[in-house]
């Protein structure tokens, strides 16, 4: 059982009772003031499977944890809330590096304005970091989910693909000769993505039909997408946005690579094609330029469209069940 | 990472979109019909620490992993909502196995009117489970907290002590002899907790002042409910309601253990006297029959009296920080 100076030291960089937490840390339970809809969701992350302890530093394990958390409430356009994080530590694990874990979380939530409410501290025989978030809405019509996409919309995603799965290779060494500022801001893409928040809630009022944030990367997200609507969505691999530096750091095809690589947390959405030009401003506005590389048709399944025009195989793509 | 075909069967556990819930699993997070105040607790439970495969099944990890998690909104006198289920599961972790942790969650939940509406399975060195669970109030002032004990009020607790500490010696052996029936009800005790979620609120109706659940014993739960309420607690030891089959499994003073070995999940909770008759008829009416075994006064700290009047020392009963 971890010692009662780390429960505590932990407790101080919880959220305090404010306006919104009427009962903070402390208590049996946090208590706060919901609105009329409650989005969750949970996430977590063990060593040695989402990460090791010589890619990310401790501070960026609790980043990354909370950061993934929440790019769920934005894939649903939600209004983040509140955090909870569950830490279960092993008892080799120096306190100080326990405590960078909750600071990284902790910085995180004060940058996106979620409050960090509660949580459990355990011992464990290995490291495993849980993250609950509550988002809100005023009502479920306000939401997004994977459900909705219909024949006739196009597909867009924002921002650009690729980094995080490069500065994977970076952090492993796979990537050398690289310009060190390139290096640089693609290991941090994957070290301490960030949820697309803005960005969701602004597609979400401008009218996306459906959203997922792209976690697995776009050949398996866009497959859930067009299973969960019963849709057909065929993607431009020309038309794919690939984050600069990806090319040079992973050599081959980028946007093969971009589409598979998972971990950008960007969002993939679906729109009704007169609203595009809105939608694509709304997600500027937010901080996340969108890219159209897609349509959505009759029919079921992904499919990725080389510049042959024919359709590219074997990336994934996959709908399970 | 898990089979896929694991995390569908999870899915086909969790509850599908109904009245309360609007987006059920399967989408990046489950959205839910809210109440006003919304109160929410993390709990979770690693292999090695609080339990191992000997002494509990994997339906029971999965039960009792929701049962403290629930416990915490039984404190609160919250209503309870919704479970979500974070499994860390181990490489060497039959399928099978996981998913009966689950199925043991879904049953608990099924009993208690939970509705288990997501979460996530992922891989991991060893099984850690996190159960957060929302629940919900009308008003804050529906809610009990550990801080609001008064001089004056008299102490109260529900059902009988000890338990789960004598089951667990039973489960280890510890304790031969005894009659089976009696055995059988202690260790199912210890590996299949419920929390008092409707005594919680009836005693939160009764007008309890504060309450907490008793997962580390009352020596160290009421110690931390005086320290919350900044008041003084004294605990007779002959008021003490011990279990049935305690004294016989554990020998020695059955008041001592069985306010120090905890995970019993009853109730401890503190009233002004005039309304202790009815708050205690409201509690056995829950289920829950209530004893008085103490009282609040100003001051720090908790007293355990011993049948001689004398403070008995050395149980616990700190205050940590």
């Amino acid at each position: 059982v971890p010692e009662l100076e780390l429960i505590d030291a932990v407790r101080r960089l919880l959220a305090p009772a404010g306006d919104r937490v009427l009962v903070g840390s402390g208590d049996d339970a946090a208590v706060v003031h919901a609105r009329p809809v409650a989005v969750t969701s949970v996430d977590t992350v063990a060593e040695g499977v989402h990460f090791t302890r010589d890619t990310h530093a401790p501070g960026e394990i609790g980043h990354k944890a909370l950061a993934t958390a929440l790019s769920d409430l934005a894939a649903m356009g939600a209004e983040p809330g509140e955090a909870y994080a569950s830490l279960a530590l092993p008892p080799a694990m120096p306190q100080e590096e326990a405590l960078e874990v909750v600071r990284g979380m902790a910085r995180l939530a004060g940058e996106e304005g979620v409050t960090l409410a509660g949580g459990d501290v355990v011992g464990a025989e290995s490291l495993v970091i849980s993250v609950t978030v509550n988002g809100w809405a005023e009502q479920a019509g306000d939401l997004v989910t994977r459900a909705g996409a219909r024949a006739g919309d196009v597909v867009g995603v924002t921002g650009a693909l690729g980094a995080s799965g490069a500065g994977l290779a970076v952090l492993r060494g796979e990537a050398r000769g690289l310009d060190p500022a390139v290096a640089g801001r693609l290991s941090g893409a994957h070290r301490c993505p960030r949820a697309r928040l803005a960005a969701g809630r602004a597609l979400a009022r401008a009218g996306a039909s459906a959203m997922i944030d792209l976690s697995d990367g776009l050949a398996t997200d866009a497959a859930h997408l067009a299973r969960a609507s019963e849709v057909a969505i065929t993607v431009r691999m020309d038309d794919v946005p690939v984050a600069d530096g990806v090319a040079e750091a992973v050599g081959g095809d980028a946007a093969v690579f971009a589409v598979t690589a998972g971990e950008d947390y960007e969002l993939l959405f679906c729109i009704a094609p007169e609203k595009w030009e809105d939608a694509a401003r709304a997600a500027a506005e937010a901080g996340s330029p969108a890219s159209r590389l897609g349509v959505v048709d009759h029919g079921s399944g992904l499919t990725l469209l080389g510049r042959d025009g024919l359709p590219v195989e074997g990336l994934g793509g996959y709908e399970h069940g």
